[in-house]
């Protein structure tokens, strides 16, 4: 197992930061969906860099190219297979990372398990640049999910510290899911979008990094989607969720809180709403058993800062074995989480389509 | 996808909590290994029930029989099939779930899923009872791991707030990964872990429950194991952990808490120790880019407080779509964290040889 | 992979040959199927030994325990488990085989794989005994299938070039499936079948053994079921077909006779029957692009001859790699195409359910 | 499961035959392994039309990019993805087969699996286009098998009924697997091969087409490689060459021929030759339980006549349920079978690398 994912739904995302493209092939999508290319680049462009004053100066336009599988807007059911050329590539930037690791990138765990060959140019295949065919993957998820009734968002739920509005778990709706995409910093309450914003650019103009955390969501879901043990909801997201660079946990519902917790306080009582099975409280994240409760589906996911700062690190020469110090060029984003919104949003689709699809 | 896992080694379980048994079959198991039996029931008995104040009363010896693949106690390379005969069963207890569902029980999401033909009893197939075979799978690993030079244990981290001394990310030994698991209770710290268990009998008593969060590692594992995105040792990890009733999240190192973390701080310089490349911190727990990096593996897993209490709540009477309560008969442990830390030991083993194994 | 196999429903099998038991676990099954346990048992006897002059006297009375899955004869939606306990076992017949290959079984092969712990008594894991689990679990699939209007059925098309009347690849209808199996002897033809018989007595009574082929048809499936390349019906049906021990090929409507045709003659012309889309002729087999075209499927499996003969063979002594003979003792089938009759319609039955299922 | 195959390394294809272009990702390839591109090439040319008089006349240079995974020439562990751009489409040919299927083409089940929306303009996915990807993966594993000593090849066995000279199954060699793919036409036998030709142009030039049969083989395996059961070599590799549109049936070793054997013919006894343990005979095919037993591995592949023949042949409307005929334009191969024969050696090689692969 490696770069793919998916059960009925097969995603395969390829590339290398600075090789000559990236791109994803998915199999198993259904025939007939009309895919808006225009909301798929919008969707796209969430993601891409070189947009504002928190996100690197990489000028990646990431348009993408259908190799297969979509014939004039509408999807024949054949492999799709997506590309996306590299343009913006200084492979120059990045040459000794494979004799020099970066402290908290991949280069040294990458060296050791494919050895010197492995294309360490700008984190090769373990960069976050590989999220964009993901992107363009999970994109396509979101366009079928909608027609099948099926909202999915996200927002930036912390940075540094600062705390966003959360989502309401019981009464989380289409349009507050979809509010944080629309907005140039994907907060829900601006305000703390300004603060976030704030902290981001004072790590950045210092040289450092920062950290954040996500939130993720799904309403329109029918009850009974899942399955027990490790075909669960929970399992098969948070494997997808770990496949993002920079994840360090994944939690649903109520999480790590709930650890905290009595169950007189965590259990949710069933109820019923507008003739329907509904829960009071939403602590489980709409996922009992592994399997949809017909509540919107919650889950949060932590992202570390930035691995590049600009403070000359310690680390060891590899071929030498002899301890010295690197140091990083160029800028990179002084925090990840923004641009991971999307990122979240598509992996959650990708899974939640999958595991809505017959094979 | 459902009750099964691994890509080299394939673990499926099977089993209701008050049916005839339950079990696991273990295929690809590597071949000539020498299996204790006898540490196998030793492993076992620190999850099984009955044992003291703060566990269920329901009486399982839980002993295996194994069915195939272990002759005169060597793995002979064919699947190995475990069974354990469920003997203390009360379906009578259990009967009204399936119109009935308990509240953060997975009855009404098994309904929807299977219809009325599923077996509700004691949580059936849902039931946390299945950790049992899973240990007996996992305690196999853990043998052919340690025979490797791979070394995982656990403790129980927090209960209800309470928490335990951590596992050093840096210097971790094999001798504190298996200290909690000699122990009647399984935290590091002896007045840490008493005041947890004066927290659940408090809880216990008062009819309620509370959570829990285990905290996992591994020393001894090489640099080199894993994969890029999807294939990566915490999306591994992940997927089979949600795999345990009650799981509610995972972080890996540093966790949710690197997200208010700076990179300066959260940065893992290399280093050169005892001639090996190593970091001086482990906020990464030991795994960059999904790959291990030589440095002890460690995540926390938090576990939700005990759906089963005392209060009567408020439930839905699913035939007839009429509101009213439930009230849950029969003793049940006020925390599952406890009896939940080798269990997490055996998902860790089963992945981790699933891993180190060539099909 | 080993021995499992299916995509949305998975088949684990499980047991060694003169081990506790054999058996096997099917995940994913749909919920809610009533099972007849008297038909299964009776198609189970279609493939027991010692019911008749030509199969083996081992008294083995196959009957199954299912540990899970089914209650009161319902599935519920978790995996069935069952179980078949070995009464039969005679290990010292087979004590040396680890050492001494037989030719044409797997005893060398299994050394050269697993080394000298696995179970070499009787096969083990490599005897044919382990069809009786698949029977199991494709009994199950061959009653749920029944109820969607699909029917799976075989017959003993040769034995020692002694041909049965083939089934119409047009007009084959429910009847004629199910018609062999109604026999003691699974041919088609009496007559056919008698001089089969005969030439399988004629065989045994020389110490000797004969092939056999077996034609496996399936009628009542939509059009549509399926998918190119990869997860095409041929290749998904011929990669458990080859996990049948004495398998030697699978070949689709025509088969090799296609090779030796003109497509003017080969190619399956469309017309209208019914109100429906159907061909003319069948040389597809029903499958066309890996997907169902609506008419009967059909494939032919050779099986070799019995591997276990009564004269002495060269062999060689592994442990000290030295040229020597090996006698088999015991009795055993002369031929077993007759007893893979039902476990072909079992496999075919097992594919299709995992086709036309959902996750 | 659709257009992959794979445990250990996936192979991914993509495309369709008139679209923007054809490929594949190759995932989990071994790296720093050193790609001869232009062996690639030649290999390649193998199988690309409009060579000569016997293949259709669509110029395609089949000229391949590697996006990603192979940096000067060097395999980097990340995915590769190749892709090659289709140059000589003419969609007009072909834009009315959605409605009008044609004869033993994949039209009419595509359109039943994917509705109209499918790409049937020459085939779509299901072309034989798909297997120049393949050829790609294959040609790559080629290459790394190779280095381990293991060596693929194939030739065309029978055209019309005319037989090549068979491989030996007990001292077939390298240079012997390797003959056929130097030659013009890929028989091993000159004279059989240019009778061969001469009954494919008499079809061609008859507006028929002819099938044709195929021998692949292998040598320099260890013993041991494989799995029982389902994970049996001829199992992966069935499964695999049924996905090569056109193929009706697979054998291994003496295959059909051995179900009318005797045992006492069919068994192969062991010996010792050059201080290994041997079989006199290899009636086998190299496989024993699923495992390779050192000696060759041998396979027979039926492949049917080329669908796409000059005749009018008989259709039905599908949009007007109406019967009619069907009028193929273009022109075709009169057999698809010579420019199989290096598909087989790729599916073989890729099917053999994953199985010698560690995760």
């Amino acid at each position: 197992m490696a770069s793919y994912f998916g059960e009925n739904i097969r995603f395969s995302v390829f590339g290398e930061s600075h090789g000559r493209g990236i791109g994803v092939v998915v199999d198993s999508l259904p025939a007939g969906e009309k895919i808006d290319l225009g909301a798929l680049d919008a969707f796209l462009s969430r993601r891409a860099p070189g947009r504002n004053d928190i996100s690197t100066a990489r000028q990646e336009p990431d348009s993408v190219e259908f190799l297969s599988g979509i014939v004039d807007g509408v999807t024949t059911g054949s492999p799709i297979a997506a590309l996306i050329r590299n343009r913006d590539t200084r492979s120059g930037d990045y040459s000794d990372f494979a004799n020099l690791p970066r402290p908290s990138h991949a280069d040294f765990t990458a060296r050791r398990k494919f050895g010197p060959a492995n294309d360490f140019r700008g984190g090769g295949h373990f960069s976050g640049r590989l999220t964009a065919p993901l992107c363009v993957a999970g994109g396509l998820c979101l366009q079928i999910l909608a027609r099948r009734g099926i909202t999915v968002g996200a927002h930036l739920a912390e940075v540094d510290g600062v705390p966003d509005r959360p989502f309401d778990p019981v009464s989380l709706d289409r349009e507050t899911l979809l509010l944080a995409g629309r907005k140039p910093f994907p907060a829900l309450d601006d305000a703390a979008g300004e603060q976030m914003r704030a902290r981001i650019l004072e790590a950045g103009s210092e040289g450092d990094s920062v950290g954040g955390v996500i939130e993720v969501g799904a309403v329109g879901l029918p009850a009974g989607l899942g399955a027990p043990m490790f075909g669960g909801l929970e399992g098969r997201v948070a494997q997808a969720v770990f496949g993002v660079p920079g994840v360090r946990g994944v939690e649903f519902g109520t999480g790590f809180r709930a650890a905290r917790m009595r169950g007189s306080a965590h259990n949710d009582a069933f109820c019923l709403r507008d003739g329907e099975v509904r829960t009071q409280t939403n602590h489980a994240g709409g996922v009992l058993g592994g399997i949809t409760s017909g509540m919107p589906v919650l889950f949060r996911v932590a992202m570390k800062p930035t691995a590049s700062i600009a403070a000359r690190q310690n680390s060891v020469l590899l071929d030498e074995m002899r301890e010295t110090t690197v140091e990083i060029r160029g800028r990179h984003d002084p925090c990840i989480a923004p641009r991971a919104v999307p990122v979240m949003e598509a992996v959650l689709a990708a899974v939640l389509l999958d595991m809505d699809q017959k094979e």
